[in-house]
């Protein structure tokens, strides 16, 4: 308790009406998670940061010249703000440039479409593609279609993104874009287009990443926006026949080097035991990274920056990790696993915020059964913020998924992500769609977050099999 | 009183208790005009209209070839409906095509820009043009910038347009997308971009007409989306030396033909009278022209058919005009009134739906002082719909906008744009922004008009002199 008369003076307004031995260590730590709360949501640290980063990198896909800028600029963000150590770590990435994308219908009725190559895909040939498409509701039905039945076509997966708060409706239809082109190569197709995966009715197409496998033919993949997708049935509604015509520019060229760059606030007693939270520091290419994932970036930096500015330390490490190419298959992530394997175990516990600038709700965990309920105590804390306990199921964010194989106890600090999926992965994603106010409010709950656990008395171990 | 057991027949939920001879004309008009208002509620026939033009046409730029498909649209349309009569009129019109147009940020970060260019610019040099920004706030500041002071700069307008039900933000700032580039280059400027006239945050350039003047250097000009305007604003608060490039590939083509499409329910006893409700038939070509203005041709279109169907016909004649080239400067409708100054004296009303498909609040009149508080009791049947009765001062639209100063009574019919200038002259301009609901509150709104006014017996000649 040695820090106490320090942690008095710079908290100042914990209530002093009863004796000074009556506070317990835990006390402390929640009050002290109160006045981090209080100081994130009256400060504009976390806007600040994800202004910069987008006004002064902007677009940043993985392997790119912007993501070296990227890299550049999150080195000196985390040391102008006086961390404690200040790193990066290597990532292999591949190459890909977006390259041109243009569509149109050239029958039954020529009309331009708006589109977007996906993330990986191959390039059309140069005089770009011509064909009929053939239209699925699903993924599924595509991969029930018979053997051969899409000879010479384009597969067209149609799959309508519905919108809920924890954008679920993601899930439902995402594999159409990373598993599509796989799927509609095996029936015969020579190319693939899919409603956009997202919630608006921009006329935007929303990109993201596929996947080829080997042994299956690679055939060049797009998405058109939700209207585009809207006009394509209203002419299969007069004419079974719709010929579209596709050229794509993309490429991919070999293999570069990224990486996560990683800030800590040293711990006090437990500097060895680490509190991770993170975001990914890379964007598509097409927006400027403000929701995906400036804000996440901004809010576990801001939140670290509040814990380091205050008197007393945590006593574990709170470590910040701004993980490399998550677009691309959470490269960044697996990197750092794999890197850090060794060092899993003194991983206490890990999140990772990469769902836009909306307000956090809950918090799940995926902690030992028996530690479900006291860190759910612990962060009562953070009820007067409109945060609600949750289950013990969490997965906690792309990043660090991969984390309870390992043993890592994780938490998914839910964010109402109700229009995250109008702007995701497209030109719209600007620092016009963050609300300050719910940004702040993200950067309260990670310092609350972050301080309890790296004061916590809990042991989150081991975890529970998974369901 | 001759066709009223035929009316009685097709009308059918007049209310018999009062006997039948207590039915004065007036009445009968009434109780059509209410039948007509079911019909149109309950009918998909507009919303079909408008769903047919985007999809089997979409976007038709005046003098495209796209436009002499739309233009065959409306002329078979009309006919398959029964109109009475069918027909179009040339009307002179300029090409003008987009090209390709591209923006970037060069320094102090460098960023690509999402632009468009402006209607009717030149294209910049074939290797674009790069230049450092001068940022007004108002297209006055520009006017009032020193002569020789943006010699090889490019001038930014940076107006924010302000939402407003009536659409009066538009009006504030669209004069800097007209009359910028003569502003600028009367400075010295080498090229102008404009933030795009629209109230939405989408990552979308708004285009529009803007013109150049004779004896003043023709200078390219272009809009970036308000986002967009917004990255710039944040790089001038860092650094006053904003370098942007520039490439437009635009080119003017001379002049071709396209026509104003004319469709007519014949009047009964006065059909040399005329009351004419018109819409614009060209688009922007970004868009499919659903909001412009597809829907203000369903609306006209539909509400003369459902006056077509009744069982009795108007007194006066029913003219629906489809207006050609609205947006390159109003070509159609100046070419109406020229071609058909003869006739205006017979025109006894007109009005222009051209602000999209939200529902109309109110009807702005410009008829003679002594006809204002008849023609407000003649509509006063609109009310249940949400009508109310609006002031003497109304333009009528804007390819009718002239016709007042030949003489022409007019009406506006005026619809909620709260969210018209989101998707205004965007490619976001499709189907889906149409609320069909909304776009047949308007055929009823439209149907009402066109029958109390072809059947009224309300003076509305000579007009107040204009304020
Ligand atoms: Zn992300
Ligand atoms: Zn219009």
């Amino acid at each position: 308790m040695k820090t106490l008369p320090k942690l008095l003076a710079g908290v100042g307004l914990i209530a002093l009406t009863a004796p000074l031995g009556a506070f317990s260590s835990d006390d402390i730590n929640q009050k002290v998670a109160e006045q981090l709360a209080q100081k994130a949501q009256s400060s504009s640290l976390g806007y600040d940061i994800v202004e910069s980063l987008t006004v002064e990198v902007g677009p940043r896909l993985a392997g790119s010249e912007q993501d070296k800028v990227a890299v550049d600029w999150a080195i000196a963000k985390l040391q102008s703000l006086g961390f404690d150590r200040v790193y990066k770590e290597p990532v292999t990435v591949p190459v890909w440039r977006r390259g041109i994308a243009k569509a149109s219908i050239l029958s039954p009725f020529p009309q331009p479409l708006v589109v977007t190559a996906l993330g990986g895909s191959i390039a059309t040939p140069a005089q770009g593609l011509s064909a009929t498409i053939v239209r699925f509701d699903t993924l599924q039905d595509l991969q029930n279609a018979e053997a051969g039945s899409l000879n010479d076509k384009i597969a067209f997966i149609d799959a309508k993104t519905e919108r809920h708060r924890d954008g679920k409706g993601y899930g439902q239809t995402a594999s159409g874009r990373s598993r599509g082109a796989v799927a509609a190569a095996e029936k015969g197709a020579v190319g693939i287009i899919i409603r956009s995966i997202g919630t608006d009715h921009d006329r935007m197409a929303h990109t993201g990443m596929m996947r080829y496998e080997e042994g299956v033919t690679a055939i060049p993949a797009a998405a058109i926006s939700n209207p585009d997708a809207d006009l394509i049935n209203a002419m299969l509604k007069r004419d079974k026949e719709v010929v579209i015509s596709l050229e794509l520019g993309s490429e991919r060229r070999g293999e570069t080097t990224s990486y996560n760059v990683i800030a800590e606030v040293k711990g006090s007693t437990k500097a060895d035991e680490i509190v991770l939270i993170g975001a990914h520091l890379d964007s598509w290419d097409e927006g400027t990274g403000a929701i995906d994932d400036g804000a996440g970036v901004a809010i576990v930096t801001a939140a670290a920056k509040h814990i380091l500015d205050l008197p007393q330390k945590p006593e574990r490490t709170i470590r910040v990790v701004l993980y490399a190419a998550e677009e691309l298959g959470l490269l960044g992530g697996k990197t750092y696993a794999k890197e850090h394997e060794a060092e899993l175990e003194k991983h206490y516990i890990a999140a990772e915020s990469d769902f836009g600038a909306g307000p956090i709700y809950q918090i799940d965990w995926r902690v030992a059964d028996t530690a479900h309920s006291p860190v759910i105590n612990a962060m009562k804390v953070a009820e007067p913020l409109g945060v609600a306990a949750g289950n013990n199921k969490a997965s906690g964010g792309p990043d660090v998924s991969m984390l309870p194989a390992l043993g890592v106890p994780v938490a998914s600090l839910r964010q109402d992500g109700s229009d995250y999926f109008d702007y995701h992965h497209t030109p719209n994603d600007t620092l016009d769609k963050i609300n300050p106010e719910a940004l702040a409010q993200n950067v309260a709950v990670y310092a609350q977050f972050a301080w309890v656990m790296a004061n916590s008395k809990v042991e989150l171990r081991p975890l529970p099999p998974k369901e």
